[in-house]
């Protein structure tokens, strides 16, 4: 089982970078993005480094220097390549890439078909979760790049994983009370399914009374905090917010322009016309923080979107909420441990514990999150700046 | 007893500019800092502005022109002069401000003694506590550029506020134990003692058990960080932590430098070496974080410090652990809204509100903090990279 | 005479500093100004470290600490001060200086009265013309920092030194032509009166045919090539003052702004409208080269200038060309060595070698150059961008 | 002839192309440098928008949208992509550059073949001129692109443009001797022969006795220069260049690495051992002029250089003075238009003249200049602190 799903993650990431060309695949947009080939690589670097080396009698490693170039953030393991200069990388290219990809898989196989180490199974789960980050990570960096060539490419047609329609917010916009109370959030060791070790453990907290929203915010919504001067008043903001409105020019969600006096959002099927019944998209921490204050509400913490929210659909299934597959929401909660938290042990407890600084938290998932991937105890994170995510936000207030 | 309170506060301002040249008061080190004759006007400022401003009948203000120079932050109230060109106002000069503070401290006296408005009292005490707070920033700016002279600068030579035995540090270092639970915290609305938005509303929140060190980290105990590699080793460090070590090239706490191969400390008292009993101070969250790290041990959230800690002792009294008046003491938690909290009203509002993200919390009071300011609800906020703070730390872990 | 002569520029510079008070007297406004106890500090450390020190017997240092405060940029001297922090000492204070200024003249009078040295005039010459310089450089700096100040303070009412009418430019504007050939151009070894290095040595140049105008430029010509969209049109100007033009948003000469839809210039005798018969100031030589191409005509070369230009008049004599006393001439050269230059010896070899590159060469001298040191040979220079020196520009053109 | 000289040139473009990855050929490695598909769209653009259209009846451009994506710096032609950004587009992709190229030769031989405009041989060689130039510039810009590669890639192995011999310095060593006197320097307008406008006009010039180095200086001086303290020792070098030394700790020539204890150099052929025969190369002006002081003589100016120099020889002819072929040679002269300089009309104007500040002069030529395309009149240009040209020196020093 674990065999036939390694090699269906492992291939979706290769189905993403498909329709990219060698010249997509290498450039790097900016520090905090990665280019293609670098995730290809950089996930595959994960199962040789983490996995096949000590495990596998025999492996060699496909090319010794690549524990160099392709080590993302983990100090325990060695020196790195400076995460700017990845997309300087241009040897290996996408071709020699596809060729590391293919060996390590094979040898993968050759140790899955072994069976005989019960932690395997886990560890492999962790590098299959890690890659399925990377996929949407790939989106997200891909279309931060495509972005900025004037003539708008198109990295899909069909728009499923980000362009019009794919994050449709519920019509109806209600509130749903919570009584509030001790409640229970985070993942109990006995539970079997993955999850990451920022997610432990299980644990109560309290809270009060709230209402939330019964739908994301739309783009039909950000048109009128928009009209309304959203972005000109500065006691809608936080200092560091309004700062970044200020220095960094921003009138509207990334990469919304005007065209023909309309706005019009780059999405990864190309420009169009902004959908005001779609979930709004690719706001940074600050906007949706304003936001929540224009509209007289705010942001739910961690724990009242837990409580909120039921665990994501089967597929096809019903989210009428829309609390998945639309837009990653954020929340009013820094990125902290849980009481009683353990990172995991060598080189995978840099793997979360070491950004709990300077980050908010997100939930839920987006239109571009790979599927089986989301669940409810989900911490996904980014600094309140950032605003390439497929994020976009849920209003919660005080019970009345 | 206002007026009383009020003259002596506004006294103690000018007790702590008097050992300060015209040159030493006009100057701005770093964009953080402001000039010592910017906060005499400023909290001046705050008083003709936010309180006699159309209190006082026919007050006409001192000088036009001052309302901008002197606004710190607050948008509600206009146009101001940018934070970093503080440093390029030399006229006023120490003089005129002197005059405006006489000014208008002649005509809070006339206020205070009609005695008409029951919303006075809370507003002049808010103003008081303002200007403690600009008593402690007065001597961290100050001691931040005299420290840039190369020739040692005394402020104080009596080292009460800040030198040798300062921050003495309790010689017993154990732990004590803390059942855990539903513990309250916060202040309640019908407490009648002056708090600050912040602090409210009083709530209930889960604290698991846990052991809090009955001493504060001392010099010595850092010493022991830096010759075991704390200033070296990743693995202790958050990841933007790991990276401001490596770009500042930090080894050791701020104003520590060697001389003849000892460990010196340049204070308000000028330069002096480490004293192994005192807390350590000026550290930056990161560093913090880091020791803690290294001592097995964790930093306490705010609800296991303020559950901890007594209220500060009356003057003279005992205060054995050392939780007020040594080092203001480095939190886990990330600085966000109580539960409930509602910003004050109007350009009040803007006093903490707008700051809650970015910043963590410290607990306690230094021995700058001005006498009769501190409280166990009081909470102050930093980024966690920023060090020109009295600030250290007190060592917590997860009950065992 | 030498004793007279530097007794008289000694106190020039004390005359220049006593309308400032000692707030005015402490701030660095930029990394590229100093502040004037530094002026006044470190043109004594330039008679005490390279005349007093070896010569005097048995003379002491006033402070050994000033040999590293006050070293501008001598490498040959050791280590010094970083330049960015001159603004952060503020002990010494102005007073101090003081006592150090009068100490050093104190023991320069006994070293004069023994006229030992032969060299020893030339080396007080040289020192004077020094402080000369950093006299106009006090007036450059301290004009920057007072500018930044929103009240728009007065260093001095009069006028004189800058102000309305202090360069008048002459009424009439033609031009007058030279017939080209081989010219000499700057001193002679057997000359006896001063120069500085760089003007050395007399050599031959090749000068073609060209017509010099024979007045200034002024800010009516300057506010025609504004209103003609001098500063919006790329194909005026060099790429690298394109550049700048956009990235600081230069609309007009420095210190001019808008006040009821005029045109003002903030003078050192404060906020005055801009005149239009005065030369046009503080221009950089990006904005004079742009003037001049959209004028078709061109800047002088120093060859030119030199050649065009009288010796300027003895106090109250005619210049009625304007070659002297009101603005700095911006030329099209670039600073270099004359063929066959020779730095001095020792410390004094960098005073100006090695300056030479990425800065062009202005000529003449201003209404704030110090009373008898401009000549026809005199070399003065800074980079293209430079705008804070009193700097404007006389056309030159092609013979017809 | 004109239609066999295009097609040459232009092919040679595509065959420096070819040994190049569609990857390598994406990458922006710094905002100076350009990847190899803007190098090769820029190129046919020239041709494009500044021969094709309006002249060949009917021409239709290849794309609108690339008059604005490869326009390299020409105002008068429009808005044109950002510098910085070049390397963020990824589409058009090495093919479809592959197709505009041949789109635009097609029409290009359609118009030759006309022979109508009797213009329009000058502007094809201009065209081909400047494409010449961007061949080099294509090879300074891929080696620096591959210098970040920690796999040390080979562009080409035989090493001829760029690699161990390929700029091999003459043995000998001597000085030889010019009487001076007044020179002609420049390209007469009556020459047939292709020159930029920057040559133009033939002059005269007066240049004192010197005397040049009948060698480069090779990679064995260099060393010598290290070993010396070259990079340590401030009174050898420029106040701005001891200033870049510093901050960006040079201490050796770009692309020198130490392996082994030994010092190396990464070439277009891979990492050899600097060979001490070799000319050394790569680097800014700061560093020539420090060893040019430090070897106790200076830099030729551009009068002393060009009239030194022989013509370059016919293939396979002798230079045993290494003026051509082997590295460009860094002059003392800033750029400046010569005396009775004329821009060409329209946007070819800005070809050259908008640079003539910021920037030293550079004469002969390098093993990576095109065939033919070198002349003694040839003035390139880049700041004092490049150093990704293929740059070295030659020294010169006054008549003894």
């Amino acid at each position: 089982m674990t065999a036939l799903r390694y090699d269906e993650v492992r291939e979706t990431t290769e189905a993403l970078a498909a329709p990219l060309s060698a010249e997509d695949q290498t450039v790097q947009s900016m520090p905090d993005a990665s280019p293609t080939t670098w995730h290809r690589a950089h996930t595959t670097w994960f199962f040789e480094t983490l996995v096949l080396n000590g495990r596998l009698p025999g492996y060699e490693p496909f090319d010794p220097a690549y524990a160099y170039l392709f080590n993302s953030y983990y100090e325990t393991l060695g020196a790195r390549h400076p995460r700017p200069h990845r997309g300087l990388v241009t040897r290996p290219g996408v071709a020699e890439v596809g060729d590391y990809r293919r060996s390590v898989d094979k040898a993968m196989g050759e140790l899955l078909e072994r069976r005989e180490d019960p932690a395997l199974c886990g560890l492999v789960e962790l590098g299959l979760n890690h890659e399925q980050q990377h996929q949407e990570l790939l989106l997200m960096d891909i279309k931060h790049l495509l972005s900025f060539n004037p003539l708008h490419p198109v990295y899909s047609p069909d728009g499923l994983l980000d362009g019009p329609g794919a994050a449709l917010a519920p019509a109806a916009g209600g509130w749903r009370a919570h009584p509030g109370g001790v409640v229970a959030m985070g993942v109990d060791n006995a539970d079997e399914r993955f999850a990451f070790d920022s997610e432990y453990p299980r644990h109560q907290a309290l809270v009060e009374g709230f209402e939330v929203a019964t739908r994301l915010v739309t783009g039909g919504q950000w048109l009128d905090f928009m009209s309304d001067g959203g972005y000109r008043r500065p006691e809608l903001w936080m200092s560091d917010g309004w700062a970044t409105v200020q220095s960094l020019d921003w009138q509207a969600p990334m990469y919304w322009e005007q065209l023909d006096g309309r706005w019009h959002s780059f999405t990864l099927a190309g420009l169009h016309p902004v959908d005001p019944l779609d979930a709004v998209c690719h706001l940074s921490w600050y906007e949706a923080d304003a936001f929540a204050r224009w509209a007289g509400a705010r942001l739910p913490t961690e724990a009242e979107w837990e409580t909120a929210a039921a665990e994501p659909p089967e597929a096809g299934g019903a989210d009428p909420e829309g609390w998945f597959g639309r837009v990653w929401q954020w929340t009013a909660s820094a990125y902290s441990p849980y009481p009683g938290f353990r990172p995991s042990a060598g080189a995978l407890g840099e793997y979360n514990g070491k950004f709990m600084v300077n980050q908010q938290v997100l939930r839920g998932s987006s239109s571009a999150t790979s599927s089986g991937h989301a669940r409810r105890t989900y911490r996904n994170f980014f600094p309140p700046s950032a605003r390439w995510a497929f994020a976009g936000l849920r209003l919660c207030r005080d019970a009345s």
